[in-house]
């Protein structure tokens, strides 16, 4: 129904309920509709893009997902390739290896009694419990990993994957780590310093001194290399924090050592914070292009919802329409049980970025 | 797997990706991971709950759910009966009268130059453009049909249930007006005043003089007394705003009047304003205790989430699960065509409440 | 320090702190700061140019804030005719009435056990407190006024005036019904029928049959005339909800009849919503000039915070700037006492809207 | 007036709009009034709790506070002592760089074109400004200053003072950088591989091999070892991040070596961010108490605010009302210049925790 403005071409179509939609096909009655239901719908349309083109697909995630109850939908994205690196916060990462290693979160309450939990020595994630003991275990069991490394500087990319490999070996289960570990997905966890990985390395170094070295520097040149090797990128953000800005930083830090790099193609961001108040987890895609973190003609979209409601819906429809796509994925190739990560058989230096903007000789 | 605390007694269960999955069963899912998610979850089963209990439920709409594509989502609440009563904001039946008198609302940009919009006279509602021309022929038509009632005070409820009845004569399309109208399912809207409904109402007084008078004096009296005669109720609010209070405030207004009354037994909201501003639209369920809206035993849950995302999950899992129990349901009957409603075939008056603390003769 | 750029033009001064400084220096510092301390600064400005042009002044205010301690912040706004219009809560009303008859509300806690609170029959505003019995008597004290009243419909404008002058001869303090009462300051109460005055109005109405006719309709045809009377209005919204929306629908009324409406010229809003769920709430001006609300070469902005915040020091500053500015102030004069209000002695019809587009004979 | 409900003991105190009053008095006439004009009053008083006390005070600051105008205002309480250890994101440090050396941030608008701001390498942050080509230069000069330093591990700690006073010879100018160096206040950076300091360091790896490592993990075991030292803390934080877990992580991990160690004994937040998500930004003062963050009897508030207003007006009242209390404080005392840091003339090691809970020999 066309009208007379250029402005209304497309009109909405309200949502119709019918008895047995997969969860697909809620989503595409979601792209006619407004507000972040539109928007949730447009983010699965974008990541079908990212798929079906040559990107390599970085993915943040901030907040309590694992503790949450998402850990085994960013399994299933890695293991999949949904995504081509992750970047994560340490909790994540650590609340996954606590269940990974057969420990659990526990369905709790927001309006507990505090003083009642520690009392107990419970700790509450808002309306999840878990078991400081467990984690303290947890803690020593890092610790003993970290004492037995060598004493040199790891990057957190290099590090996870051989706390993912060990973590494999000892559980043989499913999780974040593990699964990363398996697919040969990079992790990187920029502020490994604030959290409880981090403390269980100062532990390894209380055991045995001179290791629970993180070189995090070698992560920025290391990330940037990466984008510099496979200058098309995309962006997936759940939650902001340092994640998103990571990933961003790796696209600016790149771009300043090669004129190929010109901003992610594609974006997509999961967030509950908002702009106004100019923090990074809050701000806004169209801000990202001003820093050249985004190129100024990509797809993207923001949706502004809780991930544990967000990205269940979009990973089980994902599940229904990405698996032709994924099949024919042109997804790049790492290796990263060493100092120096490979991509696509090339070296990816963490000790000195790739400089395409010298003068060849 | 139970642990040494009483905390600790029901694991969080990671939510699992499989292609192919209906929407109730993503939401079963939810039920044992974290956050909103598990809200959205538990919101599906008190609403269950609802419907199986012996309760009016009344459901209450705020925010711009019709122009961005709900409207039949509500409209097919009110038709399969999942609710008893809906209170609106004017503009969402405004925005629905619109479309079902054949118009649409069209998909935009929050990104837009509104002084361009405004040059060609479309309205945006954030990311959702209307034509001006088009809600100016809604107005006069709403005029139209005022200026032929009677010269007397109207409660909205009753002048709803007309208006649902001229425009169901008039399109014969479905919507919620029109659903209502058919399944004599009363709308208030105590905030009529400040709408666009409101406007085709004064509009119709400049037709004819001595028209336009709506007594929403008289839809308190009549809210209350309907709770009078069903003392037991449940709660559905999306978007909070004066539907919210309202429904709370029937309650309320009619535990004056009745010793039977004791607070909504159900309630669930889903919201996206926050409680530490003090303002009713974000309250906590917990503080509706307090006053009396709620009982102190009642079964409730908040949802945080955009309405646009939140409903059309939980109406499609609703459209699976529920419809058994909806067979069974013993609901209110209700007949609205005058100035007297009824309930169950007894009067509800709208000039004076039913006032059974008054000591029987 | 002017920059390469057209963009970089004016540098962000770093806040300086020095012991002694006053509310409005505070403010004066905050002007070259960012984000909503640059925006609330901004706000005093144009409340200013507001104050200095001639411009009818209306004032919106949602969200609970009489009980929370603003009451006397807007009588003085009210009473020095910072503002010309009010259009507010019932719920602000009623909180102001309580307080004025020598109540009070009482510092709480929103962790507090609100079964407990119910069981003393304590009503909880997130963390302020106050007595229902107390309530219960301000209820029948407004029915018995109501009861007094002439059997015939009344806007809430009239109504209201009536009430406050009511109020002063009860108790001679000072509040925002009694204040507006004595400066002539006319109220609007869209949403009456959601709140305790509506209760207490369908008290009146169970005292005596026939009383507590509330023209909500008239209060559109008479907010438009006023607008039409005097076409180059200004808005100052506190919270959104019911009164945001009233305030710009005067203005879109009035602008059907009348070609010099032309929306607000200036437009300040202290809002906590946001605009990404579509509600009105949260919507921006920007969004406001795409419907003609605000003239789209409008002065405006918006500050994102909890106005218990905003308004004092706002105010505050205003009673150091403004005192000149508005003792030279062009200001409207209301008469209210009865069914037709007159604005600089011409007759503002509650029943007919004063139609400018008709051709002139 | 006392009510008879033990509830009901404090009123409400309306506020009082008078010309001329400092911050201060606004400040305290907050205390008695609601929602987050009262947190923010609530916020001045804990804090000079907490400077009355003998407690270390820690304080983060995430968001774009040095960009947006405020980081004066930080010097201005590192100077003075209102705190004694700054936590912070990169960016803050950066920005403040960035203006200590000469060079600003614009006023600029939330509704620019991007576009057009990558054209002009103009970064953009919310309504906020930069050079871009400025930025590059400062990412030089940190790399000249990096490349000079020796091949070998830097806590963040240690490389910040240094890089502090680098700055102060260079430009004799006030920042927070500059006066933490001259207070000799410690400040740690947990994420400092997400920001642009991060990006310097990697480029002086890029000038000089083997440089530009950070030992994040050292910081870990220090800033717990400063909390082991002086086990009575208190934080304050500014818009949650990492900075916001790190001083709580100090006090967890302190807690595991030391019997002493029971929590901060005091804490005030200014967040924006909400609980209901999960993520740690949001999360309440209450669930800090589960993990033993906090102890459980300590003086706490969150502020919902913007810190652009409230920490302007916080500290504008602390410059009257704290000097006297500021004059007796018992504050530790800093060596920060090389490998190992003093406190009061302690060692506080960065590779081994000061194990209180060996046995005594």
């Amino acid at each position: 129904m066309p009208k007379k403005s250029r402005f209304l071409h497309t009109p909405v179509e309200p949502f119709a309920i019918e008895a047995g939609l997969t969860v697909d096909q809620v989503l595409a009655r979601m792209e006619r509709i407004s507000f972040q239901g539109r928007n949730l719908a447009t983010a699965h349309r974008i990541w079908l893009k990212m798929l079906e083109d040559d990107v390599t697909i970085f993915m943040g995630m901030a907040g309590a997902l694992s503790a949450g109850g998402l850990r085994l939908v960013v399994a299933h994205l890695i293991t999949h390739r949904y995504i081509d690196c992750l970047v994560s916060t340490g909790a994540n990462l650590y609340h996954d290896l606590h269940e990974t290693r057969g420990q659990r979160h526990f369905i709790g309450s927001p309006m507990a009694d505090d003083a009642a939990l520690a009392d107990e020595r419970i700790d509450r994630v808002y309306d999840t419990y878990a078991d400081e003991e467990e984690f303290i275990g947890n803690d020593n069991w890092i610790a003993d990993f970290v004492a037995r490394l060598e004493a040199r500087p790891y990057t957190t990319r290099e590090f996870l994957y051989l706390l993912g490999g060990h973590l494999w070996d000892a559980t043989h289960r499913d999780g974040i780590l593990t699964a990363a570990y398996r697919a040969n997905v990079p992790i990187f966890c920029p502020a490994i310093a604030d959290s409880s990985i981090g403390m269980g390395l100062s532990q390894g170094r209380q055991k045995r001194a001179g290791v629970g070295f993180i070189d995090v520097i070698g992560d920025i040149v290391e990330s940037a290399n990466l984008v510099i090797r496979r200058p098309r990128t995309a962006s997936v953000v759940l939650g902001g924090g340092t994640p998103k800005n990571f990933i961003n930083q790796a696209s600016v830090q790149a771009e300043f050592y090669s004129p190929e790099v010109t901003g992610h193609r594609y974006a997509l961001q999961i967030v509950t914070d908002v702009p106004h108040f100019g923090g990074a987890s809050g701000s806004s895609l169209e801000e990202a292009q001003s820093w050249g973190k985004l190129a100024t003609d990509s797809d993207r979209v923001s949706v502004h919802a809780d991930a544990t409601i967000a990205l269940p819906v979009l990973a089980s429809a994902l599940a229904v329409t990405a698996p032709p796509i994924l099949k024919q994925r042109r997804m790049p190739v790492f290796s990263l049980a060493s100092r120096v990560m490979t991509v696509d058989e090339q070296d990816v230096a963490c000790d000195r970025f790739e400089d395409r903007n010298e003068p060849a000789v």
